[in-house]
């Protein structure tokens, strides 16, 4: 890590700057742990009252609080702020290498001189690969890709044939792009493979969690736009869509030819179904399940999906239901009691 | 992609041609989308009205419907006919290139000489493979590993020690064949890891999704039989059997010692619990999960499995428990107050 | 495999001997498999009619059961005994091989001379790894990482920098240990990402199942603890801390930040959300979802988390709803009725 003066983090940062401009800082760290040379940060009010034991050097805060004695900066977004200065302090992106020994690439293809080729890692024929591009060990990119500028893929990533990543994608460590996509028809008795000869599109900022698949399409384009971010272990089925700015937690699962909006939020394990539409602006919770298109601007959870509120009534309801049971017997019960009371009269 | 007469695309299919046989074809495309010198198909009778604005050379349909001065090839499954072309126009596959430079075979290993193996793939010793078969980048065969003929491995595809593979068997890339099933016997205070000294057996077009696992058995054998197809990231247990041609779809796990029968689908995300029994022609929608022996011949769904339709009417419902739960206590309120009422008399 | 007398395998397991002390064992078989020469077991009564059919030379059995005429093995945990001569049949861990040919180590890292690095690995700058530990081929090592000794790493599991193994860990096939945790700032229109700088560090005798993910922390550790074991396709998120000896079936998802106690068992499928506390001795149910702290000692399953048994009752229950609906708009006509007719009177 390097280190910098509280005045180039406000540079950075674009905040405003109380206290000591040339106090040198070498790390961002919480606030329970923040020692002496540290920068810390407060998100929410509840932590204010930490600040008086916190021995970081720095803070940055929120406009509206104050701190009298500390060195600040006033950010309107501190969370950001402390996500900006970790990014700072990390230092610029290491110069490329080349092709380094024990990469194999095809002599057909074509990498910017910037770009870095870890041992280990394969690139088949006609592959394009922009500047500042690196392709850690054991990174697999078949024949036909086009890579963009500033990707990072990591170990055991894999780009099937043909697809499209633009600038600054990330793959993590195992993301898989381009697998056929699951389509069979049936004949009858088996099986017959559809050869799945359409590709995957990945737009700028898009980045792919370990353990990640996004299938290539039966026929055009698997598409993810700019700025999505797919977690762990999260299944993007053949044919979907999904738009801009998008966030899918980990074990998810998008099924074939859905299109998703933009501004989405998909929590952990949950799942849309096939040919579907989900609009922009909708968040579905934790193990919520798509079975039918979900219009825009909607916070919805469970199976199927109910707006986020009756979900949560209903699921802390459901546990009442054997009592309701016996209730509903009960009163059956007491109701033919009743009847036969009134009858003899 | 190469070209083809309409001629020689009616014989691929076994299928009837009207118009035009010596008419060129270099591409499938959907009914949206296809341009002049494409072929199309319509698998649904809704989709007939796309067909006049529809800018296709020829249409691939099924008997009974008709659409004069165009192309035709009738077909009684156009989604099947629709796949052979598509492997038709894709050509055969690629010849083979033995072992290439940068890849690492065991001396000890037998292989046709009509194999494939690329860059950075790595086979161990005593290992078999038939010909035509093709290992991609990154593939890693341990020791005394059998593969058949045809086989094709995507990069990363992993398969253990003794597995067995026959022929035209398909690896999505990351898919990993023989990984230590999961047994462990606590001796009371930790877990002490029980071997797992079995193997997998993949049958013929077995195919693996990206990122799946087949458990190795703990004694004997995982095995998959003829014609069943994984999807990604889904979790095979040690010592389960699954029988002919069975579908499973994404993100679904069968636990340890369970045996599914052949014919089957399971929809995404699914489970079986371990050492159950699965019959024939089962098909378990998406979410669904088993934990008790399942019949031959259902469609179920839920938690525990219902009959489909049942489920249905069953989730639908249960949105409605809190609205019941303040019912029920009208009810009581009000059958209380007619008690009182009649005991006042 | 070895081969060993039944006195042998009574040392090995300090079990009582009955019967030939010299007898010749080369197996370990299920009961109804086994054959001469092998030894079986049987871990629960139930199994015991079995015996008289079985072909087995040997068996291993719990106190208080004789089998008259029967080579036997008297032990008190008959399980771990078999996993226990599984073990030793398997023979020693083969000699340490050195770097081969074909695997990439960088100059600045320090290895055992008993390590074996596999053809296809691939060690960075500064790695340090222990005695006896075994990379197989596609193993990635990045900068900085600290492996212990007797470690087992198969094919393509990944180590990002500065991530730290203890002695005895066990990575299955494409296991990922420190991809980035899914930490992004939102700046009003996208999200910013948040660099993931702290490591994962896994104590002695874990294991992580085939392509299961243990991310980075954002700011200091990951922390999975001695004995602990992961299935595959396992998500654990950033700066998540995992007890001694805890048990996490395939599939399930820890998210970031969450403490999880020791001896704890998660079925498969299974979720906690994130910066939640979870007990010591808590087992959660397949498909169970925490969406709150969970205290010690308990069987929970469900979302929410009902105790088991409560959850089973409910389950059950569910499927009667539908019924209780009509019968409860059936007992308000009832009542309705009778109420009209009170009032008439």
């Amino acid at each position: 890590m390097l280190s910098a003066t509280l005045k180039q983090l406000a540079e950075v940062v674009g905040g405003e700057l109380r206290g000591d401009p040339e106090l040198q800082i070498s790390r961002v760290f919480p606030i329970d742990l923040a020692q002496e040379g540290d920068i810390t940060f407060i998100t929410h009010p509840k932590y204010f009252s930490k600040l008086e034991s916190c021995r970081a050097s720095a803070v940055i805060l929120a406009p509206g609080i104050d701190a009298p004695g500390r060195n600040l900066l006033i950010c309107a977004n501190p969370y950001l702020a402390f996500a900006k200065i970790l990014t700072f302090l990390q230092g610029p992106a290491p110069t490329g290498k080349g092709i380094l020994t024990g990469a194999w690439v095809a002599d057909s293809a074509v990498l910017d001189e910037t770009v870095t080729v870890h041992p280990g890692a394969v690139v088949g024929e006609n592959v394009t690969i922009g500047p500042g591009t690196v392709l850690h060990p054991g990174v697999v990119i078949y024949a036909d890709v086009i890579i963009g500028r500033n990707c990072l893929l990591h170990a055991g990533a894999i780009v099937r044939e043909g697809c499209r990543l633009a600038d600054r994608v990330i793959l993590q460590p195992s993301a898989i792009i381009g697998a056929d996509g699951f389509g069979f028809a049936p004949d009858g008795s088996s099986y017959y493979k559809i050869p799945q000869v359409g590709i995957v599109v990945l737009e700028d900022d898009v980045e792919i969690g370990a353990c990640s698949c996004v299938d290539r399409a039966v026929l055009g384009e698997t598409h993810i736009r700019r700025g999505t971010k797919l977690d762990n272990l999260v299944q993007i089925g053949h044919n979907v869509e999904i738009g801009e700015d998008t966030i899918v937690v980990a074990q998810s699962g998008i099924a074939g030819s859905t299109k998703i909006g933009r501004h989405c939020t998909f929590g952990g394990q949950s799942a849309v179904a096939g040919h579907l539409n989900v609009g922009d602006n909708v968040t579905i919770g934790a193990r919520g399940g798509a079975s039918s298109n979900v219009a825009s601007d909607q916070v919805v959870s469970g199976v199927p999906l109910l707006p986020h509120k009756q979900w949560l009534k209903m699921t802390m309801s459901l546990p009442k239901v054997p009592e309701m049971r016996k209730e509903l017997q009960q009163l059956k019960k007491r109701l033919a009691e009743l009847e036969a009371l009134i009858q003899e009269d």
